[in-house]
């Protein structure tokens, strides 16, 4: 309970975790005498993952461990020493090397708080710190947030899909990796699921483990009863028989003779194959039939967030899911597209400059300055969010970020919120992350707030984001003198 | 050099890293005294990743480091001991945890090496031992070996598609979770990449690693050529140029200029964005006529291989891919469909029994015994792949496994290897592994030996894999007993 992802699972910092480019780009700054500039840079993403009109952002307790933890060791030291270039020589020199030995990442981060639905681009994080180190971090960061925030945001939408019932994440065996699967079974329980059958997610998060038997049990033993009957009288208490090894209806029958002969409370039945709907049906007649009234009905087998709603709009019998694959890979969009960019680096002077990144289109281009994501509400809950930039404040009004021409006023009646809140002041927790459990009753509480429509798998109703007016005419400025 | 995934990375035998009912499972066996009771369990996958016709077994390595590492921690034993029963009694009696305490591994695991070609239902690994051990070692083989086959495979795609022009793993920011980048790494190599740009992966396994510059190096200087000079300056011999911050061909000629003016060798120059055939054509024509002609082309930017296979074939003049996402996600199939079956456990009077687990289709139907994978081949290469029990030793016919009427005969001019080769005797090591650069030529050297149309990416042509024709009558034997 309580245990850290990284302080307690890997064996050092996790320092090298980069891109190479990171580190020469840190040499050249070095080099040059930069290192101490002082940067600012946001990490968002753009397109909404699943097509859906939210994420749920999710991974900051890790991230901020990882800035907090990082030094390199001395074999990554020796490593980068090694470290050759095209022409046979040392990449980098030895004094470089001595410099990186002593680096601390003495960083701010303001960040979002875990289970806090967010929009394109929107900052989830921050950091601003001399330039050298807010750019050292920068691979780690989107891999840790990236991923995190994917699953929750999954995580979310196969919750919703089952409308209250119990969700258990299954996905360690097609999961990405060893972290691919505990991180996953974290993001997870952040984004609404209720139980995970990865019992080292278990230990280290506290998240309730679930799973009973599988396949290969009942083909251990001589015959599916003779299983069950193992089952019943081993474990009494913890009952679920998977009845679809040899033949669905005849496992059901098998299952309720034994939980009548060993006297057992059969807490559910699991299904994991053949037409769910039908299948459900079938056996929910019999369990009732024989009066296991509270004997549930679970269900496994490449589970989706669309699957489980049509199941449920079908009257399937259904009321534990057990999600893998496509929950801890997001089969159907594996990556989050985040980026971490740019947006103000200090002069000689100590002046800022604001930076952005031009693309084609305006939508596309980043956001220059140091940005706050303020959310407004009024009595029935979320009405918009506006970007703006701390140095500049907040205004009155904001511009939808992907429709220049669309523009609200702020109302007199809303109330506000800021989203980034501060997370590590020079590389120091500032923050007292609450529980895991906390994190996903805060998902839930969250989205509560918003329009219903926003939740809807089909065509769902975007939420107002955009761009506070200065600000938005600040980076129309900027993008004139840079074409 | 040289270092372990998991001894290296990881803080403990990740001994728990495992779905709860192998446990639970664990217990009713040892409750039941069946705890020694010799089985079998084989690992393969069903279906072809990407359309393919091949896949590139990997993670061997990892997988059997996990086994030879297994023992429960002490903490894992405090929280096994602290899991309750829905009733809220413990879940395992204290006897039991001491049981766990003392065990180890004690399997034989006879498996592919890493950089074999693989092919639907031949086991990759199997195991062989106490059923206790060989069941709860399931979630994490499937977890290890799933993931790096799938990437392997992939990458083996994209190298192919590249036709020989190098290519480097990028995809670290986009992975899932921390080791869905390393392990990525590990296995992209292996599939054929040349380098990564993840340090990390670079100390963990000696992947060469490769990397300069991003968009926010140019951005933090105050112009592009001031950037590209502060590179030329400090890393003179390790230059590639990211060309489109602000515009493509303009930045070509700043970093032409630069190259000229502080006479650095200029490896390549980057393009991230646009239209990559007609830049590349563009900007090798401005590096040719400045006399540049040993700068190559890099490219990057949601490259796949089909992406690849393209601009290859539209004459891109690329020479460097860089690919991320797409490669160290399997975007296009995140998951590999991988199992774990049980094929054999003996019974009390050490008979083996042969188990199948049926289904509606005869094809999806696993395979009973003791299974070895004999690949047959003649002068010109590899001609067919038979599945045998090792009981009954390999016979003369070939059945197709997907069709059961299709039949070759062994022919007197094959000759033969077989795949499956010991790694773990009780639990100990005694195969030598290769080092990751061996195993990756490996993988290109095995490839070549196939017909060519098994490689291409529309409409492969199928390698002949089948099961000898003993084992084949058995398993239709056993269907028809177990309807």
């Amino acid at each position: 309970m309580g245990k850290s992802l990284l302080k307690d699972v890997y064996r050092d910092s996790l320092s090298l975790l980069t891109d190479l480019y990171e580190i020469t780009m840190a040499y050249a700054y070095w080099k040059d005498g930069l290192q101490d500039r002082e940067a600012v840079f946001q990490l968002f993403f753009r397109k909404f993952p699943f097509g859906g009109a939210y994420a749920i952002a999710a991974g900051m307790q890790t991230a901020i461990e990882y800035i907090e933890n990082f030094a390199f060791a001395r074999d990554d030291l020796e490593y980068l020493t090694e470290l050759k270039n095209p022409a046979g020589g040392p990449l980098f020199e030895i004094e470089f090397i001595e410099f990186l030995r002593d680096l601390k990442m003495e960083v701010d981060v303001d960040a979002m708080e875990e289970g806090t639905p967010v929009f394109p681009y929107e900052p989830i994080i921050r950091v601003k710190g001399p330039i050298i180190c807010a750019q050292i971090l920068e691979s780690a960061l989107l891999n840790i947030l990236n991923f995190q925030t994917l699953i929750a945001t999954k995580a979310s939408r196969v919750c919703r899909a089952a409308g209250g019932d119990h969700v258990v994440e299954f996905g360690l065996r097609r999961a990405q990796g060893i972290d691919g699967a505990i991180s996953a079974s974290r993001a997870s329980f952040i984004g609404g699921c209720h139980s995970s059958s990865n019992v080292l997610a278990g230990k280290l998060f506290g998240i309730p483990v679930m799973g009973t038997h599988a396949h290969s049990f009942i083909m251990a033993c001589d015959s599916e009863k003779e299983a069950f009957r193992s089952f019943a009288k081993f474990l009494p208490e913890n009952c679920i028989f998977l009845i679809d090894t040899y033949d669905t209806l005849k496992g059901t029958e098998r299952a309720i003779e034994v939980a009548k002969e060993e006297k057992i409370k059969l807490i559910a039945v699991r299904l994991d194959s053949g037409d769910l709907q039908d299948l459900s049906n079938a056996v929910r007649k019999m369990l009732d039939d024989a009066g296991l009234f509270d004997t549930k009905i679970m269900a496994t087998n490449e589970l989706t967030e669309q699957l489980i709603a049509d199941l449920k709009a079908q009257g399937a019998k259904i009321s534990i899911w057990g999600v893998g694959t496509n929950l801890v890979t997001a089969k159907d969009q594996p990556a989050l597209d985040g980026v971490y960019k740019l947006s103000a680096v200090q002069g000689a002077d100590k002046e800022w400059k604001y930076r952005l990144k031009i693309s084609e289109q305006v939508i596309k281009t980043t956001n220059p300055g140091i940005s706050q994501v303020r959310r407004y509400f009024d009595d029935k809950g979320y009405v918009a969010d506006m970007l703006y930039d701390e140095n500049k404040g907040p205004g009155d009004v904001i511009f939808h970020h992907t429709e220049q021409g669309v523009k609200r006023e702020v109302k007199k009646n809303w109330r506000h919120k800021d989203l980034l809140v501060p997370m590590l002041k020079k590389g120091r927790g500032v923050y007292p992350f609450p529980s895991l459990e906390q994190m996903r009753a805060h998902t839930y509480q969250e989205l509560d707030k918003f329009p219903t429509g926003m939740r809807r798998f089909n065509n769902p109703q975007p939420y107002f984001t955009g761009i506070e007016k200065n600000l938005f005419d600040l980076k129309l400025h900027m993008i004139e003198e840079l074409s």
